[in-house]
């Protein structure tokens, strides 16, 4: 699949590898009410971006969540939505069959409701394949994600990985890795500034795990990364930052290093 | 000769190596009015150290560096004091014949008035001997340094740096190096993380220079080096952060690091 030529990629007003640094705000809600308590406290803290992790929500169905996504829209207007629907083998909150997922995932595409769609690239072909050109028809841009809550891979490893999002389509390329060690931490930011290096078109959004990774939700802007998750009231990932002081310092760090 | 093996290396109520990051504000003054006027500014910002960059000193003589310096402690009565006579070939402000050179030095540490010395480790072996073991008579702790202000050698070459400052019975080791991409600046926080585990006794200073080094200014902390310099009224490096938005900035990347 062809990803979009288009660079900076716009999404609603906003610039995908712009320059100007993006936050997004993940929501974790169960149900209706705490989906308007997260988006509401989210919304406050004007990210540019809100994903929703839909996997969190209590026994989805497609109309469920197609109201869920409508709700979330009008609640937050002015920010681009992400939609994430995670299997439980790739740090999901629930086990879904493949087959579920993919009605779930289709019927919120089809909504229009939301903006952008986090896919994990270990995902089967067939499933990914036809989730990409549901959102190719739906003119929605896709991110392609992978995911260790372990460990980082060595950097050839991740950068493949990338190389992969980026064959298969992918209009914008997510690493997320867990570090061992303070290198390996350096490591995920050479990853990539050398991937902004290789693929200057294809927006970047990457980041060490945890405590000793918090490092590059911050820093990443500096070499390459294009967003950067912060916490609203529940975070998503460990490592997370409030997204006043991530802000904060993005803005200190931007100044200094221009 | 064998350097202290006291650690975290304590000098006044400062711990080099005990964790708490240390900030340096740097002096450049070309007489005593100057030297007033940049002193007590540093001092009003609070830094833990501040380094007196006496090579910028118009006419240097014994008696006057020693005047200096007994001002400078009475203005500045907390900080610990750095002294430095850098030679133009090292980057320093003035041509001085090395004879002179030694015997200014000489003259401020049997003075007492200042706590530590930074010497450059490229000085000649007799130089550098001869002003250590002066060093040592005063039981002042010895900064080894090794600027380059074109690029970043390979990180090898690096490490063989600290090891030979180490050798030669540094206390602090101090690498100061110019970026030319991004990839550089993360090869000196490698550089950094490496030392710190194969020298976990040694205290380090390191940074990599100009705005794109900015980062290591503040992050360099986290990946094992003890002090930075900060910006007070005027800076001695490019990519100094001014000492109120340096502090912000590495207290917030610490408190969500940890």
């Amino acid at each position: 699949m062809k990803p979009r030529v288009q660079f900076p990629l716009r999404i609603r007003d906003l610039e995908f590898g712009g320059g100007k640094p993006l936050f997004c705000i993940p929501i974790v809600p169960r149900d209706i009410p705490d989906l308007v308590v997260q988006a509401e406290t989210a919304r406050a803290l004007n990210p540019e971006l809100i994903e929703w992790r839909a996997d969190f929500f209590s026994n989805p169905s497609a109309s469920s969540l197609v109201g869920a996504a409508t709700l979330l829209r009008n609640i937050a207007p002015e920010q681009a939505l992400i939609f994430t629907l995670r299997a439980k083998s790739e740090g999901g909150a629930q086990e879904l069959p493949q087959s579920d997922r993919r009605i779930l995932i289709e019927a919120v595409l089809r909504s229009s409701m939301v903006d952008i769609v986090d896919l994990e690239l270990a995902n089967d072909n067939d499933f990914l394949h036809a989730l990409m050109k549901t959102a190719q028809t739906c003119d929605m841009p896709v991110i392609l994600a992978f995911h260790d809550f372990d460990r980082t891979l060595e950097n050839e490893e991740l950068l493949a990985k990338i190389e992969s999002m980026r064959s298969q389509g992918a209009n914008i390329a997510k690493i997320a890795v867990m570090p061992r060690t303070p290198e390996d931490v350096l490591r995920l930011l050479q990853v990539t500034a050398c991937a902004r290096r290789l693929y200057p078109n294809l927006p970047l959004i990457t980041m060490s795990m945890g405590a000793l990774g918090s490092i590059t939700r911050v820093a990443g802007f500096l070499f390459g990364s294009d967003m950067s998750f912060a916490l609203g009231k529940s975070g998503s990932a460990p490592g997370q930052i409030p997204m006043e002081d991530a802000r904060k310092m993005v803005e200190l760090l931007l100044r200094y290093s221009n």
